[in-house]
């Protein structure tokens, strides 16, 4: 049997008792690689589990999936994931590979981003597509997320904003001395996704993001675990927040769309850089009635 | 503390080593009613945790939170619900009510249907606004469903549909008695499920379902367990299965939009009621090239 089990958001103790059984149960364990970087170090889990795990990157994960499922017919392999094997990333990939080789497949869900983002308090009812969001260059500004959040936006729907990570990039100086080192994971902070929307935005001018009455949400480590982060408030409120206060990467971004009801106000403004500016922006600009 | 606890889908083994961890250490613990109609019974709970639960229905949860808070500023109370917290049903009111308390609380996350409906290999990415269905009566039948789909739709999106469940209802012989006797709850089926769908589109006639030409997706007790069942068709297939081929309630619809990719459709055909048809309504229908 080949398993793909998901970790959940924040760390160890995220995953299910029946993912942690198929863990114990498993002759050879995977552990994807930008699950390592995101949670908790592999020693962590491999003394958490008393049992070795085989790191597999996302290419390893994509191209050389035969060797991830040798075998699997007849022995019990597990690859682990971060948040749901069906969340921003999927792997119908592999799970389709493993089809075509005749092996039995089993997925353990468990909580991702697409679904935990209820955390801020804003209904997951009231959210369109989610986009994802990109490390821009000078040269590379990859803009179609706009007319996505355009789209949830004239239908009043918030928008799920996922934010980009590079790994295993090379700089330019290794590459022009022909050295495979990888620089350190870099991760989008919010302050930088919010530069980025507004310069799409000053671009595109529809008029759907505005500094100061576009109201947002930003999540990190959504888990039940001590370092979860929620954050909320204008875009520029979260703009001229310190990195620091968004707590340990990865970061998502909630665009609040304008069917906004006043009882997601009241239960986001806990979390509100400015509690009073929360408040004022969804009454006046988002027209919701609040006491 | 006050403790939610998100279950997960299927059954006891759903719950996360941080949720279980909660219940051992909570003084009290509370079972929302639904959950345990839906997934396993009580006492099958007890015994695994080890420990009395108290059924808490959703009018207590509700209503009555303040029972449920009582103390937990000073001792651990826990309330265990079905997918997680911020799922189809959230549970904003109790943990506002918690913080008015000055009560500290803390979510556990899990899957949900939200985000579990990935399992059936459509991209959660290509899902607009999730929508829900109740019964009809011959005088109500609500359909305002039936806009958020066509907005869906117009942009291609697929649509999540959570069906209706009956509980606590006392029938009209019962109730001319004056008798409170509760008829056991009901949970919508797929085939009533699609014929509502149908029987609206009959009316409002915006053409975005179609017995022969809409694909769908039935899914039940997403979890990862031996009673998950995934079920695709058109529409017409779906509504001439019999009802045991969709397994255990509760269950769920996804309405395929129009962006559909072609690997989508051939993850799903491994679910089809007739393989041939599936994949020649993606072709022809949807336009999707498939092999």
């Amino acid at each position: 049997m080949f398993y793909i089990i998901g970790l959940g958001l924040a760390d160890e103790k995220d995953i299910t008792l029946r993912g942690l059984e198929a863990v114990k149960g498993a002759a050879r364990v995977y552990l994807e690689a930008y699950t390592s970087i995101l949670m908790v170090q592999k020693e962590r889990l491999e003394a958490f589990y008393d049992k070795p795990l085989i790191i597999a990157d996302r290419d390893m994960v994509e191209t050389q999936s035969d060797e991830i499922l040798h075998r699997a017919d007849e022995i019990d392999v597990a690859l682990l994931v971060v948040g749901d094997p069906f969340g921003a990333t999927t792997h119908t990939d592999i799970l389709l590979r493993a089809r075509a080789l005749r092996i039995p497949t089993r997925v353990i869900h468990n909580a991702s981003i697409m679904n935990a983002v209820g955390a801020a308090g804003l209904q997951l009812y009231q959210f369109g597509q989610t986009v994802s969001l990109v490390f821009f260059t000078e040269t590379w500004k990859p803009d179609s997320f706009y007319d996505r959040i355009k789209e949830n936006a004239d239908l009043g729907l918030h928008t799920l904003v996922l934010l980009d990570i590079k790994v295993k990039e090379i700089s330019d100086e290794n590459l022009a001395r022909g050295r495979k080192i990888y620089d350190p994971p870099r991760y989008m902070s919010i302050p930088r996704a919010v530069d980025q929307l507004l310069e799409i935005e000053s671009i595109r001018k529809a008029g759907i993001l505005n500094a100061d009455t576009t109201l947002a949400v930003a999540l990190s480590r959504v888990g039940g675990g001590d370092d979860q982060r929620i954050v909320a408030g204008t875009l520029a409120d979260l703009a001229n927040s310190p990195e620091e206060s968004f707590g340990e990467p990865l970061h998502s971004l909630i665009v609040v769309g304008r069917r906004l009801h006043h009882l997601e106000v009241e239960y986001a403004e806990d979390f509100a850089v400015d509690r009073e500016r929360w408040r004022n922006v969804a009454s006046t600009v988002y027209g919701c009635a609040l006491d």
